[in-house]
């Protein structure tokens, strides 16, 4: 039996360069009725989200699970976490391709020295379910502590 | 130069059972002040939004953009095309793993039938970099015509 199953649909009406896609029957509710389009993927968002924004959505509240687990393990829990996700989409021989997932994690984490911290920003980095499904990408992660 | 560069935030204050995530920063803004906990993530969504319900998001509006670009190239524009996909979370080898993207395809496109379609929907699946991106699942499509 699995853990989850969540699901979204769109429906597209339309060439991609003219058509608008809306999201629908999310499994919370909360992105239904979001429109997608290409020009908003490509050019500026325009208040439209698009794959890629949603990609970094998914990673960054995944790997910011993935850190408050490993860091509560460790006995040294964050006062707060702070994780961003840049996904790029680029050309690569002719198709439009999902290069790179980059994450700058920020972390109070009272008691925990730099390299306590690496240590386990790389025990989340081996968890975070998200950065595994992203298998066609190059991860990267920027991490650091900062005081309160 | 890349074709897009788009972001998401998430801040995360608690433990991993007992603590909130809250979306920020998008580049769009819609998904901003979103909230997602683990127990919403692997219980019920009680409106709240996933890392799965994100990733399947994402893979639909970016399905359904490659199949309305693939038809389009075969001159059999769809008349309206519904991608729905289904994330699953699973516990593999210990580790909550993201096993399957299972997408569901119907479309109504005048003048074509399943054996042009079969090819177009193939097409659109190698095609789509959301797809690629999850190459550390298994990608399943389940793609039908349908009557208006």
């Amino acid at each position: 039996m699995s853990i989850a199953v969540r699901s979204a649909q769109t429906t597209w009406a339309g060439s991609l360069a003219a058509g608008v896609g809306t999201l629908s029957n999310s499994s919370s509710g909360v992105l239904d009725d979001q429109k997608v389009t290409w020009a908003a993927r490509t050019e500026g968002p325009g208040g439209k989200t698009s794959p890629e924004e949603l990609a970094a959505a998914a990673h960054s509240s995944c790997y910011s699970m993935a850190l408050s687990l490993k860091l509560g393990e460790n006995q040294t829990p964050a006062q707060q976490l702070t994780v961003t996700a840049s996904v790029t989409l680029d050309e690569v021989d002719g198709a439009p391709t999902v290069t790179t997932s980059a994450l700058r994690v920020r972390a109070q984490v009272p008691g925990l020295d730099e390299a306590g911290f690496a240590k386990v920003v790389d025990d989340a980095s081996a968890l975070c379910p998200i950065s595994r499904l992203f298998a066609g990408a190059t991860i990267t992660v920027d991490a650091a502590l900062e005081t309160a």
